[in-house]
């Protein structure tokens, strides 16, 4: 930055700093535009404007209020970015432009809004969207927790038809890219102030490059879901409702990292019910598993792809789990909350 | 509502409705969909997804704090509507699709909530756009204040040619379509209970229309921008700035009401730089601004439209207030915040 703001460990955010003068003046041109520059954010206008072809449009939002704001492997930036991108990419859609409207509570350090917008700003970069657009309001002490942040954004779907739970089948195969709970876990673990062998670290990553190299590959896409708040179990009862078939998923086929088993067991949670955030469904007719795991096992973010579920053979609208062991057990979301501001 | 939540005064947000399962679904599925009712979202994806032509498109967001939640001619959710709506009407775009992004605070009374998605919904009917996705997080009891939402939009620009400050000519007249103040006194006013004679009310509206109305016309609009945080004073001096160009507003034609000239005296601020959330300045040469004015005093919310300020005959980048009795005064944006909180 060629006009840093002075950091002697007193600059922090005040109401002024929200006020539309020229304090939130210099939070737009000294923090915000240089980190996130580019041409359609450059004219700093009451909104980003670009050409679009014509096509099919996916737009989305997501708020994040993630308590800490940095936790291994991650920080609030980098899953605000991810996560945007991530909706959108689950829709087929390649992510374009990105919003972001931040909700700052007095008294923040400015150092620790500076690198958390540089993040941003690294994330995007290497998923290739340009934040175009934001806003910033302050609010008083005891208001909010550092900082919020809010992303919208618009992708440009990539596939011929739409993708969504109507599109499911019977026949169709359920595919997760890795291994499960990763991002529940680095936050509740570093919470309660455990520590195990192996670092325990959020798998928070932008999922668009393995999803559009599917549709590239000609892969028959139905439905693709990321496994977020309530995991994997929560998606999928969340798609056998939607779809009103039957999904099966093979408890013997998921793959939870040893520590993110040691942090359940010692918590008390269930794994198939923490959320990820670089983990995500597809579901594809059994005929395209081969070649679509074949893809996925391509790429970095999915080198352990497998088949976890099948959909048919059980109570349509209902998911059921198979345990290694032979049993089934019926899946249903969850009552309460287990994993409060993870996201 | 087909199926409402019970109302019996106990009903208050908990963390459980920001975790994804149970609780989330029934907020969506009772208070949001129904509310928001509408094609693109009822598929309750990850992400909206429609069919666009080509053509230029805007894309905005803003965050909303406002405290309290409900003021005298407005609410939180009738004023995040608006602002979206007016960010993308300032481009010259027709106001399209929205995406709402709520942060919950722990103990927030869902009849609140339900209120305020309510008013949300009824001001995206009336304004012709639909709330076609969102996202809902809770934060314990004392990390927010009820209730914060951010909304992004997706418009269509209805102009030929873009417009913005670096339009600006010399030569050009400033417009604005009504009185000065009221947002930012309606709140304040309420805040320290000063009442008047005349109601004090927020002018929050949708500001579409009239732009839209002005395009239609073939008026040769070179930038728009509404009188939002920082009131006009602020916008025009960041006019001026982005345009390298001077303006002179005209002090003599300023308008602002009674009860909002009695609160600034009261509480000593300067109604210039006051808030408007339903206010907003049109640069068009002066030879259109006879047919601007005509177009905009056939509109309800710009009947009192008059030319405020000219383009030209003072030092670049400059903006100047000519008072009434001849001297002149350059404006400045303010240093601190006269009025916290307010959008």
């Amino acid at each position: 930055m060629s006009c840093p703001l002075p950091s002697d460990g007193r600059d922090r955010i005040t109401l002024a700093h929200g006020s539309g003068g020229r304090l939130t003046r210099r939070l737009v041109e000294e923090i915000f535009a240089p980190a996130f520059d580019n041409a359609l954010l450059a004219p700093l206008c009451d909104a980003a404007v670009w050409t679009e072809h014509a096509g099919r449009l996916a737009f989305t939002t997501d708020a994040y209020v993630v308590s800490p704001l940095v936790f291994p492997g991650g920080d609030i930036g980098h899953l605000a970015v991810c996560g945007t991108v991530n909706d959108l990419a689950m829709m087929g859609a390649r992510p374009k432009h990105l919003s972001a409207a931040f909700v700052l509570e007095e008294g923040l350090p400015l150092a620790v809004l500076k690198d958390l917008v540089r993040s941003m700003a690294a994330c995007a970069r290497e998923a290739g969207v340009a934040i175009v657009t934001g806003d910033t309001k302050v609010v008083e002490r005891g208001k909010g927790d550092g900082l919020y942040v809010t992303t919208a954004g618009v992708g440009v779907c990539a596939t011929a038809t739409p993708l969504g739970p109507s599109m499911i089948a019977d026949g169709d195969v359920v595919i997760v890219n890795g291994d499960l709970g990763r991002h529940g876990m680095a936050i509740m673990a570093h919470r309660a102030g455990l520590e195990f062998d192996e670092p325990l670290l959020s798998d928070v990553a932008c999922l668009h490059e393995p999803v559009l190299a599917l549709i590239e590959a000609g892969i028959p896409l139905h439905c693709l879901r990321d496994l977020t708040r309530g995991g994997l179990a929560t998606a999928i009862v969340e798609l056998a409702q939607a779809s009103a078939r039957g999904v099966v998923v093979d408890g013997g086929a998921i793959v939870v990292s040893r520590p993110v088993a040691a942090a359940c067991d010692l918590l008390g949670l269930d794994p198939l019910y923490v959320a990820n955030e670089g983990r995500f469904v597809a579901c594809v007719p059994a005929s395209a598993a081969d070649a679509a795991l074949a893809v996925l096992h391509a790429h970095p973010l999915a080198r352990e792809a497998r088949v976890v579920g099948r959909v048919g053979g059980v109570t349509p609208g209902w998911a059921v789990l198979e345990t290694p062991y032979g049993t089934r057990q019926k899946l249903d979301l969850l009552s309460g909350d287990q994993l409060p501001r993870i996201c």
